[in-house]
């Protein structure tokens, strides 16, 4: 089976959204996705995008995708965050995954940024096992913060 | 003692980066910072700039300053990134940290955001308390993987 790698359309934010719907479930958060078609269809195809993606086209289908966009480093300069990296269940083994890798770490290449990066949840050992031999490093050391909206709202009315 | 936040402009840079390597030293990696001046110049104020930045000025001298950028969650929509937020050793306990992140996250909060996110070291036990206290979850499941561009270099070379 061959497949095909190309940038994201808008068009393809429905399969898209399917997709991230598909790693929500595998993460153990499958209500967790408040994000619509009409969302990723605005903030990705602005004028300053927020995101780009690379898609993976089987017999017409999207089958996989990669989302991304820049962040900045302090200490390096220009940056690429990879947030999302998602092959659907019954397409896995055919190389998709490392296809769409392949084309972000090329596209950072191209961009001349001076790292890539991305979280794994450390019971993901296939992925981590992954990354590891293509050159990456895990930093387990760092501790991701988070507050949501509500808690913004929250902290700042007391 | 008074200080006052505000937007941090193109001239705020060269103390911007005297404090990002003052955090790159008591983060045990002095040598780390690449970053120039010059660097910082340019990416965070060209068309599209890559980062904001809020300073704390005391007696005409910047000494906080807080760097962020937008991210974007497939799950939630648009977050803010807070890449970092020092306070000069010399100017801790007079509230400064604490009035740079309230700017944050009231920044956040006029943009219409859905989180803000930034990492800590796992060891940096006052902080995560702090976060914790203003409402931020600490996810120490999730581990931050990085590729640099040697590396991208080299897994595409090969």
């Amino acid at each position: 089976m061959s497949f095909k790698i190309r940038e994201g359309l808008a068009s393809d934010m429905p399969s898209v959204l399917k997709l991230v719907q598909e790693l929500a479930d595998f993460e153990k958060e499958p209500s967790a996705v408040i994000v619509t078609v009409a969302d990723l269809e605005k903030d990705g195809f602005e004028k300053v995008p927020l995101f780009k993606t690379f898609v993976a086209e089987l017999d017409n289908e999207i089958v996989g995708m990669a989302l991304f966009y820049p962040r900045y480093s302090t200490w390096k300069g220009p940056t690429i965050h990879l947030e999302d990296l998602i092959v659907t269940k019954s397409k896995r083994g055919l190389n998709i995954g490392k296809a769409l890798y392949t084309k972000v770490l090329e596209y950072g290449y191209n961009e001349g940024v001076k790292r890539i990066e991305w979280v794994v949840l450390d019971w993901n050992i296939p992925a981590i096992e992954f990354y590891k031999r293509s050159g990456a490093v895990i930093l387990d050391d760092w501790n991701t913060v988070q507050i949501n909206e509500h808690a913004i709202k929250n902290y700042l009315e007391n």
